[in-house]
């Protein structure tokens, strides 16, 4: 092996200048880990003239993707630029061509991370993703090295910043989802367009490479049923805090007997819950495993320097690997079928909203409408609606399976003492 | 290599007996991860004729350690049998005759953990210690390989279960220490002589083992500044309560410019601090890295199965190193001379509780005391002992350094006005 490690990049942004500031400030104690120094070779870019941190040598950039790929003397790539379809070509390119690749890359890997691993795995390269899920937070490595010798059954998940810092502020100023919404985005919390991070497509990306790496099952991101957060109202909050819950959009993926179910929605906790006091911009991943019990990787979810830190970290992980010649081994292709719940399996406690006429026989007739489905209540609370002749009656359940509840729904939706049904919730976190 | 990995147990208590169970039940899952089967081939054990749960073939057990530590086929000494001079010895045989090590011992790694890295190093052995440091929380491998890119600058931990739960109990329910320690001895989460818990020494060996890996620097237990929980009371904590804060037994190591401080003792921390919010007997280390920022790993710091799922996680690793052919060259020896803060470099906020004399005058002399020692107020609390001519003074100081806060401290208790320095704590967690 050559006395140095060269990597090249695949973007600049924030996360790849994060990544050049680290591999600059602390080239002792990368060379202490692992007894080489590395250096940055080459970094593709797609405007070489445009203005950039210090740190990055304008000599090392270039417009063309190739200059990287097929620069052979470049051991490891990482790719920090985004994108789905044309990325997973230039990262094939690469394993194909002998580079280990570290990619941060969540869209990616979440659609076409078996398919990568597999090719890395066949050109005896490593590919390691730590960065794609919840930035700064070692979860990967927690599920594939801390907790291997355990079963993860369940996977419950803070794992977008932008909808956590929404929700925390709703719920601790009483603000509006537009109103916060808008001040998240001068804040740089959030994008311009926030459709994926708010209707939980991000979370999702995340959850699904989770569960294929906790159950060792190829679940795909279609699995993922998905609602997101965008019509989550200051009275549903109301209603949790009064009924000691949070609010949370908590992406969920749980093993039962080799059966799978996997979702991101709005999800009250308990406020006991560590998960509930997990605030603004920050990502919690809290892991159940048989032998281990409850655990919590807790931690900033995005960021310049949190994102880089886990793509260095890889990137060392990388460098020990191949000064040790045990590369393309580390990450092992999905163990089970997958195999996913049906709703009849899937066991939770709900949330509902309705908004009933207020007269007689209204209460009589939704609660044996609950009865007739076998779905009990656990906390029940009903409060007038100022200045019109219906009241709010607010239903936190007992355990029931979804299939129960979704012909509840139903049936709620149609009965003529409802006007509507407000809003629903799954509700986790107790017994 | 052979086409199983043969294991030695040394010690069949709670640990032991999950450590067999684990490797039972998750036969097919080790396999896959490995690619090799691990059997169990002998137990040392003091009395062979005690009862034992199902699991354990009796036909494995010796009571002479000799037969397993000089044992040709056995590849890995798994150590849980506790103990620290007799231990080392067993463990040092058995790295220099090339058998790798895991080990749950914390007394012993705490105290000669850089010696025996050495030997396993010199003799291509590899030596783990996941479980020595709050139990199933894979804290080390997140020390050494997830955060390894970033510079960690402070640890903050509950270390220990049995003073966790003491101290959420008194808060919770109000009750004593004496009550709450004899309601967790009855419950098994305090030893029948809890002093190595209660009085802080549990908890600082986690906190050197976690200096040394965390910081490369080889901090002895003798550095740790140590102070326990025996004698907070139930006043300190309603104080606490009304000023906004939870009291914690923290283990804290920081790191400035190259300098180290670390300890342990009951701490303020914020209400919103995470680890205000860790309960009962779960454990929790907060993580700051330059880059990163705040990381917290949370889960159970003790009990059979998560400790032997740490012990087996390491056992995961060392097989995987077997297999690999790259033993011995894990855990690096530390890379930093130890140089430790002095009192005046010390930065720290406290909390002081004072009984004084409730006359004109008093309060003018105790702030001008604070003033001349440029101590100042964050938060002041007076109030008065009902039946008594004397008044509480509660304070939160401002940050200060260690030396002027002893000298402070010196000169209160000398003071006519003070009748008693009730309490003080350090305030951590703010800004």
């Amino acid at each position: 092996m050559s006395v140095e490690v060269r990597v090249g990049l695949l973007g600049l942004g924030t996360v790849g200048s994060g990544v050049i500031s680290i591999i600059e400030r602390h080239q002792e104690e990368l060379r202490h880990q692992v007894g080489c120094p590395v250096t940055v070779r080459k970094v593709a870019v797609r405007n070489i003239e445009k203005q950039r941190p210090a740190e990055v040598d304008r000599s090392l950039l270039t417009d063309q993707i190739e200059d990287v790929l097929f620069d052979q003397e470049i051991d490891v790539i990482i790719e920090v630029m985004g994108g789905v379809d044309s990325t997973k070509e230039y990262l094939l390119q690469a394993l194909k061509s002998g580079k280990h690749v570290v990619t941060a890359n969540k869209d990616l890997m979440a659609v076409h991370g078996t398919e990568l691993l597999n090719v890395a795995a066949e050109n005896g390269c490593d590919l390691f993703y730590e960065a794609s899920v919840a930035g700064g937070i070692p979860i990967l490595r927690g599920l594939t090295d801390g907790l291997s010798a355990d079963r993860i059954t369940k996977m419950m998940g803070i794992v977008n910043g932008t909808t956590n810092y929404i929700l925390t502020k709703m719920t601790q100023d009483g603000s509006s989802y537009e109103d916060v919404l808008k001040q998240a985005q001068e804040l740089g919390f959030a994008e311009s367009d926030p459709t994926a991070d708010v209707e939980g497509l991000d979370a999702a990306r995340k959850m699904a490479i989770l569960a294929n790496l906790g159950f060792s099952m190829n679940i795909s991101l279609n699995d993922v049923s998905i609602k997101g957060m965008s019509s989550v109202t200051k009275a549903d909050l109301d209603y949790c805090d009064q009924l000691g819950y949070t609010m949370k959009l908590i992406g969920l993926a749980q093993r039962d007997d080799g059966r799978v179910e996997i979702s991101v929605e709005p999800t009250l906790l308990p406020n006991k819950h560590p998960l509930a006091s997990v605030h603004n911009e920050y990502n919690a991943v809290y892991v159940y495993g048989e032998a281990v019990g409850e655990t919590m990787f807790y931690g900033p979810g995005a960021g310049s320097l949190p994102t880089a830190t886990a793509v260095v970290s890889d990137l060392v992980t990388v460098m020990k690997n191949m000064r040790l010649g045990v590369t393309g081994q580390t990450i092992q292709a999905p163990l089970h079928q997958r195999s996913l719940k049906e709703d009849k399996e899937i066991d939770s406690k709900y949330f509902l909203r309705l908004r009933v006429l207020d007269k007689a026989g209204t209460f009589q007739a939704v609660t044996s409408l609950f009865a007739s489905h076998e779905v009990s209540f656990e906390k029940l609370l009903q409060m007038p609606v100022e200045g019109k002749e219906v009241a709010e009656v607010i239903v936190i359940t007992h355990h029931t399976n979804k299939e129960n509840y979704l012909n509840l729904y139903n049936k709620l939706s149609e009965l003529d003492v409802i006007e509507s049904i407000e809003s629903c919730y799954r509700v986790e976190g107790g017994k």
